[in-house]
């Protein structure tokens, strides 16, 4: 087993936070795998509230919950002393904890003790896997649409769990591949790409996206950006291990530079099109972008679908605010383009 | 201290072997630095022999000796059970022991106890730094030129190194900066860009040519490929985090596909320098090529000379094997270029 997979259903933890903001991670899971999850465990009983039902871990436990996730961030990033009680008893019900945090569970005796006493397993989600291989740059089977960002935080992830939903709305046989800590728990598996020793990232993204049948999509979300100073070589080592045969432009309308780098201009989206269909053809010589996927949350109700009619006309491609349009002309064009 | 840094003199460690092949690194340290090694230790008295006086380590140790580099490889890359004695009593000595193979040094319990009593150093030069940053993208001070292959072993470290010895003979202010565990034990610093995680391969490359004179020259060994569909995001990393001013692309002529991916075509020679100048470009605006070095070992004579000379016309380039003809075409089109 080269990727991680988590075991549902779960129990969310929201520890003692009680800043929304802090809990993106538990409102996601609710938001894209409502199915999956049990309920929630606040510290203090009035804590966020995700929208589940309230479990002790006896009650979580009993339901079948196997698997309790840190569904918040603390200051620092890593696990208050606070939390631990409750860590610990979830693990010696033999509930899998899985985290995103700094501190590796791994690292806390007490609960390590727990796990191994119970056999519940302790999964940091920032961890890859250790046996990843070279890209090998074989053509696989099945179809893979890859999101592209112009830039970090510009709604990558989130896109393509909306493509997702939609492509399997409309009967399509589509998988969501998450390369980052979020994406892996909201899908319950995948692999924390910007982890990977660089040498293996382009065969970690071969591994995300194995052969499957030949009408399957990998709806894959992508790292960084390709022009990025710091993160290029995360998001060209996916782009070629994953061979996608098409890809969509994730950006944020009104971002000029690239966040925390202010010296670097955002490149123009054309360009990010080039350059990926470039390094793109390196494994899929049939590589092309299908669509624009716009945050236009800065923008109001007339400016928003001005800015994303121009785009669209000047790029030839469909340009949608998955949030409130959905994605429908992008797998419009998905399906025009590869039918 | 973010990179790796040896202390000298050397003794170069052969082992029991017998096939000079293995010896890859001993012959290296020979040839690029003579002056840092003081003398070599066989196990069987008989072995490969690199030419420097043979020591026992007591010699050694009284000469002075500050670190044995392991300058051999054992088959299957680990430390075989023969060795260990040696390495042990050198480690209880005070001798930093160094090697780059898969054994982790520290996970051998007689050599991490010998070393732990004599305060010596167990040294994985395959183990990158753990306090390396995310890259900025800033520019710095000074001047680089980095090698960039066409594939994996077409000469890349050779021509640095070459290059490197030919400047400072010709007077400029020069250093080798080696990204690859062979060029470290060489340079005697450095950090093995392809061993980082891939969030901080640029940053690490920025790492490698810190800020220096306006008229240094950092003269950095490459890695991979940026058409390699297994390495190419460790090559790009290195690229943008380099942000060199010059590049020199390595081949190998009569090479026709990539090393081990048979299916890959080597790109043509053209190509790697215009996708070379456009990622470059994202940190070093005037990146430009001023040479390139072939690997002429398959030509005869006459084949060679003429290889060079349709090369050199048809790129308008300087085209040098350095084995053979040296550097020095490169540092004059270096020299044009940059003052």
């Amino acid at each position: 087993m080269k990727t991680i997979e988590l075991k549902s259903p779960y129990l969310i933890f929201v520890g003692d936070t009680v800043e929304s903001s802090y809990v993106k991670t538990g409102f996601g899971l609710v938001e894209w795998r409502r199915d999956l999850c049990k309920g929630q465990l606040s510290l203090s009983g009035s804590g966020v509230d995700v929208g589940l039902p309230t479990m002790t871990l006896k009650q979580a436990a009993e339901s079948g919950v196997k698997s309790m996730i840190i569904g918040t961030a603390a200051v620092g990033g890593s696990i208050p002393e606070s939390w631990l009680d409750t860590l610990v008893e979830a693990a010696s019900r033999g509930i899998d904890i899985v985290a995103g945090v700094h501190t590796r569970l791994m690292d806390i005796p007490r609960l390590r003790e727990a796990a191994e006493q119970s056999g519940s397993r302790l999964i940091d989600v920032r961890v890859p896997p250790t046996d990843l291989p070279v890209g090998t740059g074989k053509k696989r089977t099945g179809k893979r649409v890859l999101m592209v960002g112009t830039d970090c935080a510009v709604g990558k992830k989130y896109t393509a769990l909306a493509l997702e939903k939609d492509m399997k709305a409309a009967g399509m046989n589509a998988d969501f591949r998450a390369s980052g800590q979020t994406g892996i728990m909201i899908a319950g598996k995948g692999i924390p790409i910007d982890a990977v020793v660089s040498d293996f990232v382009s065969g970690a993204a071969e591994v995300l996206s194995p052969d499957n049948d030949p009408d399957h999509w990998d709806v894959i979300e992508g790292q960084g950006g390709i022009f990025h100073p710091g993160y290029s070589s995360v998001s060209m080592g996916l782009l070629v291990g994953s061979q996608p045969d098409a890809f969509i432009v994730c950006l944020e309308a009104g971002r000029t530079h690239i966040l925390g780098w202010n010296d670097f201009e955002l490149p123009p989206i054309a360009q990010v099109i080039d350059r990926t269909v470039e390094i793109g053809k390196q494994t899929n010589p049939a590589i092309r972008c299908v669509g624009i996927s716009v945050n236009t949350s800065s923008l109001n109700g007339a400016e928003r679908q001005s800015y994303l009619d121009e785009l669209s006309a000047k790029l030839g491609l469909p340009c949608v605010d998955p949030l409130k349009d959905g994605t429908q002309k992008i797998i419009d064009r998905l399906n025009k383009e590869f039918n």
